[in-house]
């Protein structure tokens, strides 16, 4: 194992930045002993919560006492404040950029500047954000390959439950004819509360109680979060080229209880299925509100849960159910990237 | 990526042997324009099918068309045929050394043999083995280190289904603190027949009749196969250092269809349940069968389908279904960890 210490850069510092550095404040010894990971994390930038950079590595157990005390960083005791999300793409003290910036689809800005830059300037990159894998994927895999790093993002199917990884790595070989999953736990979580007899706007209520639902909900129960998530899978795991305005998209926001009832007496259960399908040389994708049979390997999987099921040439169906969302949880997808990358250019 | 071609040797020419030769020979093309990899068979041993060596490199249709027509590949039309497993793990011809000899779960031989030969010689091992990993995983792993190859085995638990991989690699950083699941396909199918009707008897003859079970059955029914599979989970998943005689065992030749019917009158099904728990400092395992509630993330598995629960840290419960057990699909084991040493060694 040679001796290699990770210098990490990271921007964004909300849920999945937070997620991240408190698996890292727990874990460092573990880690270190385990797979023989060492880091220091150099620099946060986060035009909210504050930035911080320091090339003798920052403490992430101040930190998280920080965020949790304060809600922000301002205060870090130590670095320069002084610096921007473009200072931690650039620095030559940093080997790895953490982006966990927010989703947006429509642009994928400010995620998509990020990686092209952090590339650009030879650095690994691990994200959860969707927008930019959705976007641009095409581009910025070539730009890895011409630069010879990593672009890794497990995150952003299914936060730490393999989904990219699992397909692409642990059952590398395999042609994949079709994807069908769940992968947005809100309108899963809803459909499984009017199951219990909730209307639908009853159960959006909850999931919004509860912080599974945004204020606005258009994102999770118009289809469109499970939407890119199929372009995802069509574009990186199917070898398509399809954009969101491909995905034939349905929400669930006219699924009523009685609808939810006649399923169940009949031995079937509303899901929100995401689905790509190859088919020839093209690849299609669809999000939409199906009765699957109460036998279906999708069917048990309730409340805010996702899975997804490959169906493969030499194996089958395969079917993967985990936590589809999460601060811990996409934290556990960046630590899962970023110890791959470790596990490839530092030895095993 | 880099210009190599893997040179590799296969000992044992049975079910698993084949499944990979036969996923080479259809695949060959696409594994080149996917991944880069490319590769020649340079030998082959086994003391039943013939054994063959040709530095120049085998061809895998030639191979699968003899098998297919003779049952054997003695009369291959070039090579040497004066040639046994040592030749192969020996040879400076060959980088990657595939094991795929029967399991003996007392000795581990002739795999543990054959595998301590080809790392002390410098060459990467892929097995599905299940004997020489359940007996002596902890030297192994130190001899593969101390020569700086890899040993890979992601065969022996679920065949291609990842379940190594996954926890290891997938799922990297994760603490694990019990791993439940279905590990034996047999026995899960003969308890699927006895809910459908059938009696233990006629349920065993059905899985005999179907290739699913050994004239023997001693091995599935009773449960050492599954208890195998938890060993190997307790050592390299979970950090044990646990053996055969230390697993809580119990098979299903108990059950009566009556058990069956009871338990799904109350809502539960019997199903053999590999488990293997980390308490404080130690790593206990079991293999017995149990009523599961009808919600129950393996209750639903059915058949000769196998499945595995990961309870973790960040993630929560993580559960993959999938085959168990078959020719190409433990074929498929054996290609996704040779393209994992290309990935590692040859670049990506």
């Amino acid at each position: 194992m040679c001796a290699h210490t990770w210098r990490i850069g990271l921007i964004g510092f909300g849920n999945v930045g937070q997620g991240f550095v408190r698996i890292l404040a727990r874990k460092a010894e573990t880690l270190r002993e385990r797979y023989g990971f060492e880091f220091k994390l150099i620099g946060i930038a986060d035009p909210i919560k504050g930035s911080v950079y320091d090339p003798e590595g920052l403490d992430p157990k101040t930190l998280i006492k920080l965020i949790d005390e304060k809600g922000h960083i301002k205060d870090y005791p130590a670095g320069r404040k002084d610096i921007d999300s473009l200072t931690i793409c650039r620095s030559e003290d940093i080997d790895i950029v953490v982006e966990v910036t927010p989703t947006n689809i429509k642009t994928g800005e400010p995620g998509l500047t990020h990686i092209r830059e952090a590339l650009k300037h030879g650095k690994h990159v691990v994200t959860s954000n969707k927008g930019p894998i959705a976007l641009a994927y095409p581009e910025l895999k070539e730009l890895a390959a011409s630069k010879g790093v990593m672009l890794r993002f497990e995150g952003v199917v299914m936060s730490g439950t393999p989904s990219i990884n699992l397909a692409l790595e642990a059952m590398a070989g395999v042609d994949i004819s079709k994807v069908e999953g769940i992968v947005n736990g809100t309108t899963n979580f809803i459909l499984t509360k009017m199951e219990e007899g909730m209307t639908y706007e009853e159960a959006l209520k909850e999931a919004q109680r509860l912080g599974y639902a945004e204020a606005d909900p258009t994102a999770d129960v118009e289809g469109w979060d499970a939407a890119v998530k199929a372009v995802i899978i069509a574009n990186v795991i199917m070898g398509g080229n399809i954009t969101i305005n491909d995905v034939e998209r349905e929400g669930i926001t006219k699924i009523t209880k009685e609808d939810v009832k006649d399923a169940l007496s009949k031995g079937q259960r509303i899901k929100l299925i995401a689905r790509v399908v190859k088919e020839g040389g093209s690849v299609k994708a669809s999000v939409k509100p199906e009765r699957v049979s109460l036998t279906h390997p999708l069917a048990n999987v309730m409340g805010a849960i996702n899975a997804l099921t490959f169906y493969t040439d030499h194996l089958g169906p395969v079917t993967i159910v985990g936590p589809g969302a999460g601060r811990v949880e996409t934290g556990q997808a960046i630590l899962t990237d970023v110890l791959a990358i470790h596990r490839h250019y530092a030895g095993r």
